[in-house]
Parts: C-alpha cells; structure tokens; sequence
C-alpha cells in the first residue's frame, strides 16, 4: 500500500465526462490499496472565462479580489470530482486550499507555499476516503485566499505530496511522459523511463513544456518522486509514464544524452562595439529587465581593440519592446556602434547529465549540424546542455539530425547488474 | 451617517455592466457618507449551471459537495463586485460566508445561520472599506461550506444586518417595492410605502415573491428595517421602496386591507365522505407529507352523520403524485367515498394585518366574488387574511374586483397627526 498523490490538469477534467475517466482511475488505485490525494485544476476554459470577466471590469484588477474570483475554478472541479467518487460508492471528501491550510505568503495571483498542514487529510486517508484537493490556491496568515499564478496545480500536487510524505506524485496531462524531442518533428522520439530533476529542468525550460518548472524544482528540494503520466490513456490501464528522478540514484543506467529541447518565438539582439569594460552588461541589461522583459542566453565575446559585441535573446513577443529600450538608453547609459536583431531565429539545445563527464559532444553537435548546412549565430553551454542559435527555418531539420547523431531513438544500453 | 446592508439578486449582477451599475450605486450612497456592507447573489443562471454539471454526474449529488461546487457563484461575484469598486477608487473588500465567518448548522444545501462574526467586517467599516459578502453560504463547525438553499442571500442580508445591527438592510430587486397587487393584472396597482412583517410573510408566501419568507421571519425575530428596492433603476436616483414594518410602529396610519395576493398553479383534492373523528387529519396528510408534497390550505368541513369532507391543496405539478398517494393509501390508512380533484384552480386572498380589529370584511370580498358570478371552492382565514379557491379563469377577473372594492388603488389616509 502506497500513499499517492495525482494531479490532473484543465484538460483531464474539462467535461464531466472526463472528471468520470478521472473518477474510474483514481477508483482503480484505491481498489489497489492505495491512499490517495487527487489535486484539480480548473476545468479547461474556466480560469480565462473567470479573468476575462474580471478584465471587462479593470484593466487592473485588484490581485486579491482577482485570487478570490480565479480560485472558484479549482474549487468547482474539487466538488464534482468528489461527487463522481461518491456517486460511485467511494468515501470522497474535498479541500478547498483554505481548508487544508495550506498556507502561503501574501503575494497575490503568484504566492509561494509556506507551510500545509496535512492532519485533516491524514485522518481522512487513515479512514479510507479519498482526499480531493484544489490545486493552484492556498491562504494567507489572514485567511485571505490566494492562487500561486498559471501552472501552480502542479506546485500544488508536489507541496502536497512533500508535505504528506507520499510515495509518489503523479502528474497526468495529455502527453505520456517526458520524450527525447518533440514526436511531431521527430517520429523515432522515445519516451523515457527516466529523466533527472536537472534534465527535466533544462527541458520544460528549453519547450518541452510538461511539467512547471517551480513544481520540478519544490520536488528536487524536496526529494518528491515525481512521475508524468497521461489522464487520456483508458483509466483501467497502468502505464508508467517518465519518472522524475534524482541523479544520484540512476547515474549508472543514464544515457550522455536524454533528448533534444527548442523554443521557437525567440528572438536575438547584439549590441555592437561597446566598450570592454566593467558593469557594461549591467549597462546594457539594467534597462530590459527594469522594462520587465525576459532575457533568455546571453553572450558575450572577448573584444579586441577595448570593445566588444554583446548579444542576448528574449521572447519574441518583447522582441521590439527590448529594442526601443535600447534605442533609448543608447548614448546614456551605454555607448554601442550599433544595435542589430532577428526575430527569425530559434534555439535548439542537446540535453544531458552524462554530458558533464563526456568532453567531444559540443563538436560532435557542431559537426552535424555544419553538416546540414546550419550555421550556428549564438551558443551557450551549462553542465548538462549545450544550445545554439539558429534561423528559425532550419529548427525541423537540427532537431531530427542531433536526435539521430546522438541516437536517442535506441533505448539506453544498461549497464550489466544495474537496475532499470 | 448609517450603517445599511444592501442585498443585490441574481439578476442585479448578471453581466459586468450590471455589476457596475451595482457598484455605482454603492458608490452613492457610501459618498453620502453611510458605512455600507453588500451581500450579493451569484450571477443569474450561473447557481443552475453549477447545478446541472453536479446532476451530469449524479442524480443525487452528495450535498457536502454540492455546496462546494454551489457556493463558487457567490464568490464569483464578490470579488468581480470588489474589483469595480476599487477600480472606481474606493476600498472594498469580499468575504466568503467562511470568510465572516458565518457559522451554520451542518444541513447542507439549506443550512440555518447559527453566528455571524461581525469583528473584521466592523474593522472594516470603520477604516472606510465597503464590505462585500457572498450570500446563500456559511461554514458549519468543521468549516465545511453550507449554503442555505434557494434565495438565501436574502437572508444572509437580513442576517448580516441583525449581527451588525444595522440601520436598515436594503434588498434590491427587479421590482421597485411591494404592491397591493400584480400590476400585470391590475393597472392601477399601487406601490405600498410600508408593509407590515405579517402582511409581508402572507404576501411572500401567496405569490407575491419579492422576499423569501425565510428572511422576512429573520427580519421579524431580530427586528430588522427591511426596505424592498430596484435594482433597475438609475443607481444615482433615491427611491424610497417598500418599508417591512413592525406592526407595533404604524398601527396608526394603516391600512385596513394592504393588497391582493394570488397564487397560480395551485391543485385540490377533496376526500369525501371520511369518518369524522380523531386521527382522521393524520391518516390522509401523513403519506401526503411523507411523499415529500407541500399541502397548502387545509379545510374540513363539520360533518353530517359521522362522516365529513376533507380538501386540501397543493402545488400544480404535485397534484397526480398526491392523487396516486391517496389512490394506494385509501382502504388502508383511510376510508373514503370518493376522492375528486381539480387542478384547474387557483387562490385569491385579501391581507391586511388590519382587518383583525374589523369586521364584516369577509362578508365584503364574498359579496364582489358573488356580484360576478365567481364562485367560492374553498375558503381558508387567518388573523391577517382570507383565501378563497376559485376557477382559474376567473383569476385575473377577481384580483381586479377585490383590488376596486378595498379601494386599494387609493393612497391610505393618514391618521391626523400621525407620522408618515
């Protein structure tokens, strides 16, 4: 017997036919022996029906009175999905997040978890009810309500599942694990069984956008065993989706390489010829950031002759955004020959904690890529990814040729006597 | 300055635009300098909604979890109804009934009010901010969610203003005020400055549905200032409404006869020829009331030879389901002759908490039925009425006769050197 906790997203629980799927899977692990903590989000469409309103009324909506509309779509779903239990047979019992107590700071529509206090739930679990919980929402130390912003229901099930000491942390959306890139670009793309926390974290950051990137850190902290599944598969199978894992207990079975992340929508800007000097990049990114624009990579090379060409890319969205700021501090805050940009560009990134141990993988990415043609404008490297800049219109083909140069559509060979 | 509690409905707040309406009168009266606390329903047809998803999932939803998932409406306008006070630039604040803490007994989906903390709302008050509170909805002792059952809110309102002891508890509605009678019916109708609780309660409960009764006995008990309002009006206009009186204060100026209520839909049953003697009452009602059906008036003839005629009335729609009850108990519980209905029936009656202290009032409305041809089925009194079953057909017809002979298209007089 296990204690675990499942979170299904908007789309698991958009109808409530599907909140009756839901119902006959958490059934089915119940009937395992399993305690369960299920957490829901809203159903599909409603947060955005709710802000919609909400913005037909201000441009500006007072964040704690926003919270305390938003939070009503979790809640719905909580009711429902205890009504299906029960409707079934099953003792169900639902937790607003106020209910559980799980306490959060003050910052509206973007708290952080402070604490949760698990008793209720314990003694619910202890006596063989199913516990429902609303993701996304908690209270403050005045009982305000307030919600954790977009994603947070994944925050939710893992907090939960640290809080509770649970088993294991499912998270159900509608892909069936982490891949080794994106099945639409490339066919061979193989689920893995495992990917570590630090991959994970590379790859929702880099598009392969599973899993909320504050959920997977709350579980690297906390050391949740975290798994992504799919809620679309038939309830009454068992599938095992990628476990989330922790480096140090799969080093010996991990592939160098775990998969190929992107991100379209970037776009890139360089700075020419600014002085090589302290505090320029401060000079040049103080600004952006005080216009609370997203940099992603930054570059910058070593100059010659006392100046040097400083390049960093942002959400293309803010692409023209970043560069009036610039236009506008030019000459004040910062001298430059010239400020240029493509909004035409993507970023491709090969992914993988054995990279740290393997030198040769940065040319062998380079090599296969030159070989198709693909000319690199920007690259970046960290322990466990290297990722280049390319023109957008090449992101397919790059991505298909390090899947394939890296092997990644052959299943990992394990080590003889390790676990798999 | 004074302390109002204002209750807006369903369709007050049933769009943005409407909201804003809402907040715009609030606004009013709160820079006329008054402290104000606003209950608020859920937006027109979102309670049903909420409703009809629970049913998708089972005929009989559990009830704990159906106020979860009913109670979002309400909070669903609070926060939207702060959110265009604030934008206006005024404070406000909502409050779930949880949040107040309105502490109910555990009878979910139509919870009594135990308690209301009024400490934070009086903070509030005090500091300026315009309090908002969701109506239809409290917290039992466990701090479950409870809703009081349909048209609850308005007795949040009138239960919130006994807690605060406010000045006046203000409910706004799609009618400017209680009338002598339906002004569909009777042109002439006239909106009534002040009604007393009794005539109120009798006037609710035949037809006239502008309060729930419920909040009217609220009213009563802790003797609350209840004024009925429009919503619909231009929110920068003072209209004066429908004062709820207490008897004891206006004995003087009024009326003998206030209105005319009607009730539609109504159904009879007659029991003929049972035997008259104790118990009799209890044989035929019991399974009646047991069936769950809601009888109405109750008349039983004095009987001939030891046996008597029983006839009662219920609603339209539960007039076959009374029939089959009858049908199966009859022979058993019961003897009978005969059992006949009619559903084809409705009842008129003339209230007026002054009619205790006259006579021959009575005589006066059977002699106007009488003038026309309309002949009496049933008649049922009380202190402060007098009902008759009459044809359907001669609805209309009779509410206008009855309004003509009480005069009640002409102001009362008032007694010399009486307030007004």
């Amino acid at each position: 017997m296990a204690l675990i906790v499942q979170k299904y997203g908007g789309t698991s629980v958009g109808t409530t036919d599907r909140i009756k799927n839901v119902a006959r899977r958490v059934a089915r692990f119940h009937r395992e022996g399993h305690q369960l903590v299920v957490v829901v989000s809203a159903m599909s469409g409603e947060t955005n029906r709710l802000l919609a309103l909400a913005k037909e009324l201000s441009a500006n909506p007072n964040p704690r009175e926003l919270d305390v509309v938003a939070a009503t779509g979790e809640q719905v779903t909580i009711g429902l999905l205890a009504i299906a239990l029960e409707e079934m047979g099953f003792k169900a019992r639902s937790y607003t997040g106020g209910q559980v107590r799980i306490l959060t700071d003050n910052a509206f529509t973007k708290a952080r978890i402070l604490s949760i206090d698990e008793q209720n739930m314990r003694a619910d679990l202890e006596a063989g009810t199913i516990v429902i919980v609303a993701g996304f929402q908690g209270v403050d130390a005045e009982e305000n309500i307030t919600t954790l912003g977009r994603g947070g229901s994944d925050t939710s099930g893992v907090a939960l599942a640290a809080a509770l000491k649970a088993d294991e942390c499912q998270i159900y959306t509608d892909v069936d694990g982490v891949y080794t890139t994106d099945p639409r670009i490339v066919p061979e793309a193989r689920r893995l069984d495992t990917v570590t926390f630090e991959e994970m974290l590379e790859m929702a950051s880099l598009g392969s956008k599973v899993l909320q990137i504050r959920s997977v850190e709350f579980a690297g902290k906390y050391q949740v065993k975290l798994r992504v599944l799919s809620s679309l598969e038939d309830p009454m199978v068992t599938s095992r989706g990628t476990l989330i894992t922790f480096e140090e207990d799969h080093s010996m079975e991990q592939a160098i390489i775990s998969g190929i992340a992107f991100t379209r929508d970037e776009a890139k800007i360089s700075v020419m010829g600014v002085e090589d000097k302290p505090g320029i990049a401060y000079a040049i990114l103080g600004p952006v950031a005080a216009a609370n624009i997203d940099v992603d990579m930054i570059v910058q090379n070593i100059g010659a002759s006392g100046h040097t060409d400083f390049s960093f890319t942002v959400n293309r969205s803010e692409y023209q955004k970043a560069l009036d700021v610039l236009a506008r501090e030019r000459g004040k805050v910062f001298k430059a020959r010239e400020i240029i940009g493509d909004s035409k560009i993507c970023k491709v990134s090969v992914v993988g904690i054995g990279m740290r141990s393997h030198v040769g993988l940065a040319s062998k990415m380079f090599k296969s890529l030159a070989d198709e043609g693909i000319n690199i404008q920007m690259i970046s490297t960290s322990e466990i990814k290297i990722s280049v800049v390319i023109d957008e219109k090449y992101l397919e083909l790059a991505v298909r040729v390090l899947h394939k140069t890296f092997e990644l559509d052959k299943p990992p060979v394990p080590i003889a006597g390790s676990a798999v």
